[in-house]
């Protein structure tokens, strides 16, 4: 028996909403500041600009998983499984991203920093064997789907790993550009690659 | 390719949803009290008039957006992170509503009231340039909408960065009377605007 | 123009799952009990109650809420309004759930009893408010529902008020008696009465 | 009247994937670790290895519940008052997942293997009193639906009670050991058991 996307969809679907609106329970203010609160809330600046980037980071990956989603007309255990393994990467954005906000231009900022690329990283990997686990011999592929939108995807997918394992380096001098570099690629780069490929 | 609005309205269906629902995590009370929970818990009425407010508002918002995408018939890459950005801020709200709740009456409550009306004059503004890429030249909208359908939202997201543009500004003066100022809108002003219009 | 009940379904349906799954999260149990995880573990049995007995009642508010709206064809903005009143009720539980479990068999836990008494007769109060909204002159009833139907839901909503009153009454005298009288409700009373009345 | 299983398959999928999005929550790391950030962050792998063996059991269980509910055809009040505890078990795991990532390799740890174990021994079993209740005498099963696959899930649910009853022995003696079988259950075992079965 081999079951439909139907469910696989459904869980994803679920998994990335509730991921992306998670975030902002890592954002938090100490009331103990004696400048005031404006004080304290203009201080954390770095937990919105992380708050900022995952959020538009994973709305533009769940766009990117639903479309190729629509391209797969069954799927099978081992599909199943890594799908699983995706959304558990996905899910554990908001825990790297609470690192970024808290020690992002304080001790630990590096490491923060390495944790956050370094989901991501795992995260483009995952979506890659997720795609190349379909695509390979158009073994989950529905029939009538066009090469070129294959090719499309393909295109989409393969800049992941090494650009975010570029936003990894970086991380290693520049924590703060680390993190607008991945910024930069949710908002410049993924909405063009997969949805709107011509 | 355009993609349909299904996958759009779905994640922020979720996203408004899970919103909602995580304002309650930002009420806490605090056991140290001496005069006992009783008393503690009458102590925190910002917190619920803070949770209601936000609640109400979300929920309408919601319906708003709802309503407006069922006259939207594709979308197109900048509609979706324009869409991505909305969520963003629907999705901050319990934060600065955690604010409110704890500062108000108290140190802080200025600061709190004005990153809870600066908010929400982001997301209205939001809404507005959401609404307007959509609608200009009906690059979006679905064939046969009747005007009087587009010119009904119109009427309704006008006055949205208006009114909590006052609400910002009266935050100067009272807090208190901000929020509820706040609360009054959701609950008399937006339930009549978009959805209802004759 | 009068929305269909779509979009207040689904949002409906996002917040009593969430709101039920979120309950979790006001469980804890203090690592510096100096007999040990184990017995800080028995401990805490009434952190346990307060969970069981929210996430029955609803689990079982929700189906009522559903099954009701399949018998209403068209909404307003009244009814629009009272059910953001009734789902910001629902997804308050949490809070005082999480009060009965941290001080039930302690100091304030008539006060916690209470809060949850309370919260659960505006519970009732707000769903018999939207039953009898929607079914005075069969306001908005779908054409064809049988009166039978009606007073089926009649009869389910009618007792809400009075028994979680008992409950309210009963936390005075006995937070504990409280607290396993509105389990009984969700686990007996409730199932029987809307869902599967002849 | 009985009632379709819609509203069931609604509900439990939204419990699932909100489960499964919240275990994230229950990560924190402590920012007072003198070796640095970094240190802290390697320190606390049992922590992940918590996160990523209740990620993947529940995405597996909810394919497996998903999967059987599609055989199902109707529902009544028992079934749906046993499908609400065995939701209650699964949105409960956070909490003995967040038991075990604290106290791994440190005090407690077996009481916290424990309770994650014997969480899990209750999921089985009312995932087969769920299935049990279903199956006699094709209570509620399809018309038309063929014996081999009732077979099949029965051979599928069978072994959930043993299984995780040998985790639960298993945490007496090593609660890590423990910890790792139950990732390998859903690695290995249940993808294979319900949904592929020939």
């Amino acid at each position: 028996m081999e079951p439909s996307t139907g469910r696989l969809e459904a869980f994803s679907d679920g998994v990335f909403a509730i991921a992306a609106t998670l975030l902002v329970l890592e954002i938090s203010v100490s009331s103990t500041d004696e400048l005031g609160l404006g004080h304290a809330l203009l201080h954390i600046w770095p937990q919105y600009l992380a708050y900022v980037t995952s959020f538009v980071t994973i709305g533009i990956i769940w766009m990117n998983h639903h479309h190729t989603v629509s391209l797969i007309a069954r799927t099978d255990r081992t599909m199943l499984f890594i799908n699983n393994l995706l959304l558990l990467t996905v899910a554990f954005l908001p825990f790297p991203t609470g690192l970024v906000g808290t020690y992002l231009q304080r001790d630990g900022e590096q490491a923060a920093a390495l944790a956050y690329a370094g989901t991501l990283v795992v995260m483009a990997a995952l979506h890659q064997v997720w795609w190349g686990y379909a695509r390979v011999n158009r073994r989950l592929i529905a029939d009538g789907t066009p090469d070129s939108a294959l090719r499309a995807v393909d295109r989409a997918y393969v800049p992941g790993v090494p650009m975010y394992g570029a936003v990894f380096l970086l991380a290693f001098f520049s924590p703060l550009a680390a993190v607008v570099l991945t910024f930069a690629i949710a908002a410049f780069y993924l909405p063009s690659a997969a949805l709107f490929d011509r």
